[in-house]
């Protein structure tokens, strides 16, 4: 077994990424997707969401993909749910971590979930009394997403207290973990040392993750201020799929090769394999052929002498997978 | 007059951007360009390189241009010179800023400038004694670059200690700036962070300048890293101009736009109207119809709300010329 990465990775592309396209992808190859990457080493992944059918026809398949995805060695399954309901077909299905959004603009909450954030916050306890309801769920655990948690299309800049103040709540609301994302390229370092240091200061040394978009250059240097506060766990998806349905053109998450690059420049391991992780983009690549993936380790190549050492681990240990499929 | 900026940006667009380009722009546009960039705010520009025309057509105009543009007002005129008959011809035309370049790799110092570093420092002592050589000359300054300071594409990674030994002889030598290069994208945040520590240590409180190329998508970053040692000067080019003839589709400087932005969003003022600014990549695009230009910033808008003091203050001040010319 592979020592612990420094930082966790969680690949997000199969949730944010494919939300924000239309060519639905197959089970089959979503789950090839998903296999291929965890072979690199990614030990995170987000599969789906688990939303009406009717309107996000790309998830139409997520209990069927995390019920094959499952069972993957040294892998988190995680899915995003918009509800108690979404939260109890999830757990059904046998995610390992069950996702949950709550937007710190009130304004973006009700546009994107049609309540306010109080009646987020309620159902957010409704699915931690769910998961309490059964011995064999309360190992499952509980991420709650604080999105434009710097910034949003139509409040503009968001008061960084909000943000605290809301974290504060989900963690007594039950969430094991909170995620300060950044929905549409509000945040820049400084603004991200501060909300990281005051909510460390409000809360405690509480499990925190950061989710951060590309769309206006800074997603990486964020995440360096990030670790700089000591978070360890980041969101990413491959070839930075998920562009800003409110800025077109604009690149989205940051992507997840380019995020491993950086940390191991840095001599922090990832465990992940960056040179099969780039095949993998190119898969991704060809299962959406519509769509322009972003991300300069694709563009320029590694630089010569790179040293990745999970390729030295996976070089001796691990038996790669053809990927894809059909 | 306009408040100090807490941060001077340097545009390079014109000397390390149009390097790559083989469109020769004609010299009433490069003025144009530098005195709209100008009138935005930005104080310091590298307008050209002293080189011979036969091997470097865009540069035939040099002392054309310079003569043309060294009289703007609060308007810092740098130029780059390989040797002491380069900055002869820069001196006369009446540059600011006497720009040379030593690689930090051997090997590319001799492929780039064919001779070996020893030989590049004595060229730079000889441009230090002509500077003193002449009264009217002994205000201008000599800044040094550093170029592969990380690496480069023939030895890979570069020993930091290599980089620290030339700042230090570079010093001795004369220069009034040492300007540190990661030209081909091997930098990343720890090593950003070493290097100008380790360059303090040896040489004490020098002026130091950084100059990164967003090669591996990591310019933002290595510029924030570099800040929080203290350096408060950077290179940029718009449209992140200047791409690597090593690595094909490969994004070059770190854009002018871009940088701006997250200094500015970081509550630090660069002096720059940023708006103004995209508008003057908007006409440095209608010079190079065939050159992708890169940024995200141009790509994604600002955010709502984005503040940017110079925009206030220009719009009280100063009557902007229409853009462009012929």
């Amino acid at each position: 077994m592979a020592a612990e990465p420094d930082i966790l990775i969680r690949e997000v592309g199969l949730r944010d990424g494919l939300q924000a396209v239309s060519e639905v992808v197959s089970t089959d190859n979503k789950v090839a997707w998903i296999e291929s990457e965890a072979a690199c080493g990614v030990r995170s992944i987000e599969a789906c969401s688990f939303v009406p059918p009717k309107y996000f026809p790309q998830f139409a398949d997520a209990a069927e993909l995390v019920r094959r995805v499952r069972d993957l060695p040294e892998t988190t399954v995680s899915a995003l749910v918009p509800n108690v309901r979404g939260a109890e077909m999830a757990l059904d299905a046998g995610v390992d971590v069950v996702g949950f959004v709550l937007s710190v603009s009130e304004s973006h909450n009700r546009r994107n979930v049609r309540c306010s954030r109080e009646e987020s916050l309620g159902r957010f306890r409704d699915i931690a009394a769910l998961r309490a309801s059964r011995p064999e769920w309360r190992s499952k655990r509980l991420l709650a997403g604080l999105s434009t948690a710097f910034g949003c299309t139509i409040e503009g800049r968001i008061d960084p207290s909000e943000t605290v103040r809301l974290a504060e709540r989900l963690f007594e609301a039950g969430a094991d973990q909170v995620s300060v994302a950044d929905t549409v390229g509000y945040a820049d370092p400084k603004s991200v040392s501060a909300v990281f240091r005051s909510i460390r200061r409000a809360v405690g040394d509480v499990p925190l993750a950061a989710h951060f978009h590309d769309t206006r250059g800074l997603g990486l240097v964020n995440v360096f201020a990030a670790l700089e506060t000591g978070v360890k766990e980041f969101d990413a998806s491959l070839g930075g799929l998920g562009g800003c349905p409110y800025a077109p053109g604009a690149t989205g998450n940051i992507a997840t090769e380019d995020l491993v690059f950086m940390i191991e420049a840095m001599g922090l391991r990832t465990g992940v394999h960056i040179e099969r992780l780039l095949e993998v983009r190119d898969f991704v690549e060809s299962l959406l052929p519509h769509e322009p993936l972003h991300g300069a380790i694709a563009r320029a190549g590694l630089p010569i002498g790179f040293e990745n050492p999970a390729a030295r681990r996976q070089e001796k240990t691990v038996h790669p997978g053809r990927i894809g499929v059909g």
